[in-house]
């Protein structure tokens, strides 16, 4: 297989200025007064952040279709009328996010277009970006809501009736943004779907690796545990007269690293939340709620932790006297993306003598919804101190501008599939 | 020594049926609807309860001294004027206290005065019984705040000008209820000094013994633990480059635990509260406050306590890259009772045929500022469950009685000190 189909890749490169001032552009939209961005799904700001993303795929020339969840796609013809390759992201951050987040892998795909058209390069698949819907869930739930719709893994009546944490629902903010489309679900259906992202992690940093080839998307596992034990006086109840749900609440946090640890690979495992009852310093804790967090990229191994911590409450019960209840939050089984797609983002790296590190993602993204449809992976670029969901979220614009490069030839590639000899 | 000079053991008793009566009575002012009383230092509620003791002590025929403090003493006269032997405890509650908290030990001290008087004892030393102002604390810091002031131990303007939860201050509140008394500071100076009380505990309603001899206070030292982490995402750390807060805060929870089991005796300690942040379930926690109550009744086995818990925070520091900060919230040594009056007790209860048991108290009582100016100790009946300011708390009738007839003959004994032979 032909990788770039005759194209010079020293020469094929994208515009790392352009891209930085697109980034610049967009950041100024729902921009926070100490740098960051607020531009919550469908709110005024998101509109106008669409509206200028949409602006600019108009001046590439794209055909641009949105759907019945708002998703958006722009279309560059290929030599033949065949699926296209998808690249993209979301537009959409949290709260307080950073400028990179999603937005890179949207802005470098509008790059990818623009370094095709700019050097006359006419691919046999079309390519096409997109930004999906609501990815991250920060103001109506779940996340990943317009890909999810995309790959027909939720109704669009579902999702159009979803009520946001501020009372409004998905369908009245499309239409008042003016983003409810008509293009039928699926808008475009992928040859494949490349995601490019920054890594929202400490790894590639840490490690010098300047291209993360992301093979998976970690499974989720949430828990919350309550301990219900025996309220009492910290100065007249002997110790071993006590069902201290406190302890016992730390006992689980100590055994979640414990089995961590002693797993290795992928498997992680956090207790964020720890609340307890009465929380007060003289008094032993009457009961404790807390929520566990485990993550892996192999479901087994995903199970066989949440099996060890299942052994460890049972014996915390019995030995402390205490009642110990679960309830799942969320449940995901890992998402393994197609690993052609992932040799060749490793290989396209590799030509281009960046340094590679295959990882899994340890958050949700667009791209694992998409993996439904049609073969797809990721690219990850280094994050500064791992900061992510942060203003201060930054990435190195030669990481930024190697990252958009991986993700113009590895697009060419597969825009050349398919071609008969 | 002779115990009781010539007192028939059998035939002074008190009278069971009257102690319940008053401790049903006092229980009526300030009643919780669903049991338990709330009579919050200097309030309506606590005046009314004052004035019905008072009431009793007018009654029985008894002196009755106000000092500044609002503590209230009721004398009676012995053979000669000399020290008093006195005993009692206080009436204030928590907001949802126990009926038998405080209230047991002033009401015994009347029925101990009304059983010499009805079996026409008149004792060589004065007896009186008091209740001190203040002792919960709930409204007011710090508690035990008459019994202190009385001892010489808080300035009486300082405890004055003290502001409470509401607003209002000890000395407004003492004016209004008219409880600011004009009897100088002591306004009793005694012999000795006897406080009966419930355990507060489980140990001697799980031991099944009848009366606990206190034979002193544990010491404490209370701390607050500020653990500054980093905040990051719970998929995309790898568990090497963690700095959990909530995990060190385990550990501390965990370490707490195990160095009170290693050191055995009458070491404990109690991490009751617990505050994370951000308290999400899927972000490492940035921060951890937590409080750490460690007791005991020997200042250097507190002190071993309090080192092994530093060593442990070092430590914790620097394996897993945080910051741990340690601010004392309260530090008071172990008070040691008379060992002279603690021996009486005991001997006292051996002779009614009761099972004793030697403890210390971890709680903090009148009785430990008391011991400052004279020899003092405390009895112990057994609380249901260990169950105590709480409205459930419940201490038998017949465990009542007994303990009341145990402080009848201890002041009878110590009444009869001192007699020139």
């Amino acid at each position: 297989m032909a990788l770039h189909a005759g194209v010079d890749l020293r020469a094929t490169r994208i515009d790392g200025h352009r891209l930085m001032q697109r980034l610049a552009a967009l950041g100024e939209i729902g921009a926070l007064p100490g740098g960051g961005n607020a531009r919550l799904a469908l709110t005024d700001a998101d509109k106008a952040g669409r509206d200028l993303v949409v602006s600019w795929m108009h001046e590439l020339g794209l055909e641009v279709r949105v759907d019945g969840i708002g998703n958006v796609f722009g279309l560059m013809a290929g030599r033949d009328d065949v699926a296209p390759v998808l690249c993209g992201s979301h537009i959409d951050t949290v709260r307080t996010g950073g400028c990179f987040d999603g937005n890179y892998g949207v802005l470098a795909g509008l790059e990818v277009i623009e370094t095709l058209r700019d050097n006359g390069i006419v691919t046999h698949r079309p390519v096409a970006v997109a930004f999906f819907t609501n990815e991250e869930g920060a103001r109506f739930a779940p996340d990943m809501m317009g890909s999810l719709v995309h790959a027909l893994g939720m109704p669009l009546a579902d999702a159009l009736d979803t009520v946001g944490i501020d009372g409004a629902t998905v369908g009245e903010e499309l239409r008042r943004i003016g983003y409810a489309g008509i293009v039928p679900l699926p808008a475009v259906t992928p040859h494949a779907f490349v995601e490019l992202h920054i890594e929202q992690g400490p790894v590639l940093a840490n490690e010098g690796v300047r291209i993360g080839v992301v093979e998976s998307v970690q499974g989720i596992s949430w828990q919350e545990i309550t301990i219900i034990g025996q309220s009492n006086h910290a100065g007249t109840t002997p110790m071993r007269f006590r069902h201290d749900a406190a302890y016992v609440a730390a006992r689980i946090v100590v055994a979640v690293r414990d089995i961590v640890k002693t797993m290795g690979g992928d498997q992680v495992g956090t207790v964020g939340a720890v609340t307890l009852q009465p929380n007060l310093v003289n008094v032993i804790a009457a009961s404790a709620l807390l929520t566990v967090d485990l993550r892996n990229t192999d479901e087994s191994l995903l199970q066989h932790a949440e099996r060890q911590l299942a052994a460890v409450l049972d014996s915390l019960e019995g030995a402390e006297d205490v009642t110990i209840s679960r309830r799942p939050l969320a449940r995901f089984e890992p998402v393994v993306f197609s690993p052609r797609v992932v040799d060749l983002i490793e290989r396209t790296a590799r030509q281009f003598a960046l340094s590679t590190r295959r990882m899994p993602s340890g958050a949700g993204h667009d791209a694992q919804m998409l993996s439904r449809v049609c073969p797809a992976a990721m690219i990850f670029v280094p994050s500064v101190g791992g900061l992510s969901h942060n203003p201060a979220e930054l990435t190195h614009p030669d990481d930024l501008e190697a990252g958009a490069n991986v993700l113009l030839h590895t697009v060419l590639a597969l825009a050349s599939e398919g071609i008969e000899a």
